[in-house]
């Protein structure tokens, strides 16, 4: 979003600009400094060079600026779909007491923001594309351009207006469940850490190929007979061989994954941020 | 136009379907014999299998086919505005007694209609993109197609409403100049005549190589020098070895262009229509 | 995918046509019979009216088409990919004995066809634009679509081909887990049920109104406390004022659900499937 | 063009980013210095955050940017085409002596390479919506943007790389013929001055409105029975009662519409541009 932000401040100084040069840009019948004057009033630039009307790219760019932007909007709201899903259940949009959920199924409650949000999303990415057909327009004269900014200028700002207020006030409302998120995590039965093992193995030495068969064929009997990972592996004599007990929890430990998040986020929101990291 | 109407035809057949099969489209509350009475009732047929929704290729089908109707309106506003160009001029939109013209040159008629329609039909493909994005849907309930939908088919239905209307009464009162027609296809003096020269002498045995070459050095010298296609011709030894003066002016008839336009308008109007000519 | 095969035989029955009308349409060199006897040979419809092309709309209904069925495939591909997910995993795609699955992770097995399908779909959809953008053309001759066609149709006709391929593939090895189903059916721990406890209390005269609401009291001690929602019900005062055990057990019945399957299986494949439900 | 270049160094320094976090982004196995370094060494920034992937908002600013150029590219060979219908020939795209015109009317340049951009830019503009749909993918790991970004970067990169060396090629061999432009302009036998003379008039304290009637009852004039304006102008009581004849034949001047042509090359190109019209 901070990138997005900033798209969205150079978009709109794009389309900051104004003209009064006549009927064909010439500046026939009134001098330029009419426009100086006028366009500085309005806070805008003006054009350095227009024909009757300013050019479209600017628009293209700023309809494509709001696009991107939506698409941004949509990816988030996506997830919060998956989150919120019933087998995952790791967050939730907020549900006030008294609301209703599904009308015909009393215990759902369903994300009908996030779903708007990726409708609208789609809308929004469409009119982009008229913003580029606007582009080529013909000599010093063709408002073909007018009828279709007429729709999709106002509609666009406004659909993009729209979800991002509802997607703030879906992030300042998501219900998050850490438990579950930690259930699911166990669910694979210690799978999550095969990529771990994996290293620890290679770090012994073994080929990659090797202990990719290794970690492999006690993976595949997790899934399909239901057995805890760390336990096969432990009782594993070729892993075993060259892993200690130790090593083999140390593999299996969360921590380790999480050791750089905390560099993540310092990387995106601390005060040491460093420019290198600032987009 | 007739294939667009037949297209509209079969896209409202397509979406014109209904379910009542319940949240998950089991029917696991209702007898199938309600959707069918109530489809009946509301001159639908009923989706042969849903989810929570009808399938959205269908009114991806809708969409899609409102997008090429209104990119075959564009395509003939797109022709207007070239007619009506000032160089042009061999047909315009019908300009009132007493109506203005452009606002600040008041001898020039705008094609201000056809802009339209170009400017609506741009809209109305973008849109269609939109009707595409909502096919793949969730499982059994995903309604993020919805907030889009109430966008775009409103939308497209009137934007295409609209533009059908003004294109049709744009050709009701299309001005055609025939004679500004003559005068543009004597302006090249005799130039679009270079086409049958180069048959007349393939007829009489010249490679149409070498018949390329002798009807090109005369075409330039037209372009570049002004000098009258016709007159250049019948003073060019090697045409006039093999072309007698009749055989050079019946290569310089309008008429044998013409000969066949008749059945052209027989074969998309007439009574004699055949089945092959008719899509 | 019965809708979408009607779409492309008449999509391609769309584009069979040809012309040998000359440089601009009007025979002015050819007789059309020569038109009519190459185009039988060729087993291609004559185009009733021609310019120095065949229209335009034509093939942008052949790429709209093949849009429609990349997003249509899109659809299954998508919920492959959901069935898949690790924590609902209940189909997948084939995983042949030896086959590498995530490089980093020996455990993970990822829906690889489906993303490709689903990536793919994107660029057929997008190319059905250039289709649109095409058919407005100028007069008797323009020949810009012609670089533009060189792309796309080829690529969207290969980008199709390949993935209906892929797709058939997919579902021909799709590994279906039923028992995973069953469990994740049942990981609500009842509350999939709260619909028809919802209908089991209104056909008892109670208002939607006040079912909703013992419906739902009961459905959120189950999200929220980890009850079991039967056992929940059958401890309602309320509820159990009005519906005997038996009823509540019959509201739990998974069978209800799924007693109109059958049907619906035939409307669609069945021998017996009438022509209301045929599209 | 200044802008577009603007915009294809943003969009270029936009995706130079790289990640190597590891499977799902956390640097579990990998220190973030590493990541530093190799990005270092390739000339990357590395990506603040990530996942298993690179966050694909940037693929679409990249993709965005190439359609908005090919749509700026598309805009200048429309004009090309316009110039040089047979109508206009106001400039042509070069013709090698010896080079073959239209295969069929031996007369005829037509503007190909015009019209190859034309229809490329279609291509670009199609290709972005798909960078557009790559944004919202799924949680850490969804490849699905992968293929269909191995079809749509390579070809909108080389695409816009061909139409822009084309382009340039256009433009340093495009012939141009002042003469003819002359001649269109005078063409109109004085219109084109409707709107000075319409100015003029003001000047005298007349009202727009009847000034407006009075240039157009006299413009109509020309059109339809082909008449000089000025002549008309000048044997028009009501205008001669408010400006002399050196006063019509000032409003009459084609210098008065140029005056302020250098100012605006200067603006654009000259050395003394300042920042406001720089963009």
């Amino acid at each position: 979003m901070r990138r997005n932000r900033e798209r969205l401040l150079r978009a709109r100084e794009t389309v900051a600009v104004g003209k009064i040069s006549g009927a064909v840009g010439a500046f026939a019948h009134l001098d330029p400094v009419v426009e100086d004057k006028v366009c500085k009033r309005l806070s805008l630039q003006p054009a350095p060079v227009s024909t009757q009307i300013i050019q479209r790219d600017r628009y293209a760019e700023f309809l494509g600026t709001l696009a991107i932007i939506a698409s941004s909007l949509d990816k988030f709201a996506l997830n919060v779909r998956h989150w919120q899903r019933t087998e995952v259940r790791e967050a939730q949009e907020r549900f006030t007491v008294g609301q209703k959920g599904s009308s015909a199924m009393p215990h759902k409650r369903n994300p009908i923001i996030s779903e708007r949000i990726c409708g609208i999303a789609r809308v929004v990415r469409a009119n982009s594309l008229v913003g580029l057909e606007n582009v080529a327009l013909w000599h010093e004269r063709d408002i073909s351009h007018s009828s279709a900014e007429r729709v999709v200028l106002p509609d666009s700002s406004i659909a993009l207006d729209y979800i991002l207020h509802k997607a703030t006030s879906l992030i300042e409302g998501l219900v998050v469940y850490p438990k579950r998120m930690l259930e699911n995590l166990n669910a694979t039965r210690g799978l999550i850490f095969s990529g771990q093992l994996l290293l620890a193995l290679t770090q012994k030495g073994i080929s990659r190929e090797q202990a990719y068969e290794w970690a492999q064929r006690n993976a595949m009997r997790v899934w399909d007979e239901g057995e805890d990972f760390k336990t096969l592996v432990k009782g594993d004599a070729d892993i075993t061989a060259h892993l200690s007990t130790e090593e083999i929890e140390r593999a299996f430990s969360l921590n380790s994954h999480l050791k750089n998040v905390d560099l993540i986020f310092d990387r995106v929101f601390g005060a040491h941020r460093t420019m290198d990291h600032s987009r």
